[in-house]
């Protein structure tokens, strides 16, 4: 499928250009954030104080804005960063991590709505459906089925705010509003490692940094974390868990080649 | 013994239920926790702002209070959380980390127990020491040797706080202040990797979120870390260290399971 | 060669004495950084607000300073602590993550060189470039080729603040302004994992912790590293990568020994 080459030529220029990805982003997952970017190739850059970080961001590939630990600095930080690069057209990747949780969290995603144009939106169902004004909730930052309405849900949302939806859970939907990708790959165990919902959001930034069509970037960059899960999950022995897991997903990650995509990509059209 | 029965059948509500953990912890261990939660079979949540702690501890069954990097805006949300929980019956466990070894750690360690009456508090021989007025200091965050009067001490503040005190080190006391545990499980190798304290509270505050018996519920959790870490270290091979060993920590916390309490389980009443 | 028995007598004093390492460092990295530490078999410390900073280096044998994410409140934590631990004469490593790169971390990096007398620099060739007032600039944080003039510039650096930089890359250049020691351990690898240059810095720091040449120190913590990440990358089997690679490096860490150095140093006075 075009995609799926589209994904591996994403990938030689990321490893050509090592575009700068600037996370704000939260306490819990910020190494695994880097990490994940340096093994797919590109270059992490994770200054979050308001003091500099639109500076930061002017000379960047992409932005990624995760608001999984917010506080008053970093969401001012993102901000500023966000509006700089709408303004030096610098795609942003924003990360709603529990958005509808707290009153905090729907002041911020909203305020971010606002004030910084998104490229993608990187959620799972909980948080896209409440960025879609469908009341959905995020009870902890982990809920993951797919439901029959999803995919209008996600479509809605890309149309309503003219981005591309990235909606990850057992199964994946990529969408612009228009057309629908379904990524089939992934393995549950990523559900029981914290950040990887995180770190697929920094694949999407990488990938945005090295593609100008982000619907495909974002596509290529869930894809990556879905296939390298399932990879890590199909290489573990017996009385092997997530320890092991997390290891060889870094392990995929950094082997990845246009040729795993062609192999292994399990995505189509709606 | 009954108690290693009761810690299966904990283990199993865990899995079922996935209690949402709120932890309000230091910056250096949270990924760490975060994940020592998930492989559990918990749902972790680190909310650290007071714009929103509160609220993220009402929805939880259990928050967990770490003082590792302390600032003034973590410790407010501490005192902020620590009272909802204490007004919803929520239990709560207090890490208090090198407690009595700055003026700013005395005063927050005061004000914490002044203000949020703690299920369990979880520490190592100085921070246990320091909170029973003793005057022990923690130099660092590592002291473990178990001295003569250490059950004393860990019994006497029990009943002073009405709260159930459980002491880690080379052996560990878990007590209300009238029973008390002996645990001889765990492995040397566990003072070497950064946040195995602090994963222990972690560990004792999903099993609090999941059982009504907090004495068990801790002496469930510091014997998961002790396993888990003895086990841990008997699977190294020549050459391997705390990279190695920190993974299979993981994978054995993720890989635990009734018959491993009952198995392992090395547990007295003093 | 001379250095290398000294190395080795430093690795014997750290397991003997464990020097407490306080750490003002930056978010992203500063589990790895106390994990090092641990490995290496020093004990270290992150305590990171104004309000105990001071206090806490008073009480340690090094103090590692790094601006990674500067924020107002930990750059005022590392001006306080800094001025205390040269009153007592405690060695500072300073660690210019990014140095040049925005106007808030050269405002960051000027304030800390007028206020507190560090005993070693540990940066990439932009950073030291930058410090040195040649305008050089991390476009990121992981600029690595060794030009010409490097070693000039670091000589420079090292006299000018009468103190040793530690410039590290392809290849690592530790200098006085005197002598100055070219080593040539390392492996590509370490720069596709994030941190390695800030645990570069912690193992300096825990190197300077016990021994009173700083010279020789600083050598010896940058060939710590040098030599782990080779071995670590030997150690890597088909497949492996960035995940496998980082385990297998704190494995050496913890597994080092003075015939480590002995056997696999590769280091020369330029």
């Amino acid at each position: 499928m075009e995609i799926l080459q589209k994904a591996g030529e994403f990938l030689r220029t990321i490893k050509e250009k090592k575009p700068l990805i600037h996370h704000i982003t939260n306490y819990v997952t910020m190494n695994d954030c880097a990490n994940i970017v340096l093994a797919m190739g590109g270059s992490p850059i994770m200054a979050n104080d308001p003091a500099e970080a639109a500076e930061v961001t002017a000379v960047s590939s992409a932005l990624v804005l995760n608001m999984g630990t917010p506080n008053p600095a970093n969401v001012e930080a993102m901000l500023a960063a966000g509006r700089i690069a709408n303004e030096k057209r610098i795609p942003v990747v924003f990360d709603p991590v529990g958005a509808g949780m707290t009153a905090f969290r729907k002041t911020i995603a909203g305020s971010i709505l606002n004030h910084v144009k998104p490229a993608v939106i990187r959620g799972n169902m909980g948080e896209i459906m409440y960025l879609a004004g469908l009341g959905g909730c995020s009870h902890g930052v982990d809920s993951d089925t797919l439901a029959d309405n999803v995919i209008e849900t996600a479509k809605s949302l890309a149309q309503s705010l003219n981005c591309i939806v990235a909606l990850t859970g057992k199964k994946d939907v990529v969408t612009d509003g228009k057309t629908v990708f379904l990524i089939s790959n992934g393995a549950e165990t990523l559900s029981r490692v914290t950040g990887t919902g995180c770190m697929t959001s920094s694949l999407v930034g990488t990938f945005c940094g090295a593609a100008g069509n982000y619907l495909h970037a974002a596509a290529a960059g869930v894809m990556t974390m879905g296939i390298a899960g399932q990879l890590a999950y199909d290489g573990l022995a017996a009385g092997e868990g997530i320890g092991t897991f997390k290891v060889k997903l870094f392990d995929r990650i950094y082997n990845f080649s246009a040729e795993t995509f062609a192999e292994y990509g399990n995505i189509q059209i709606y």
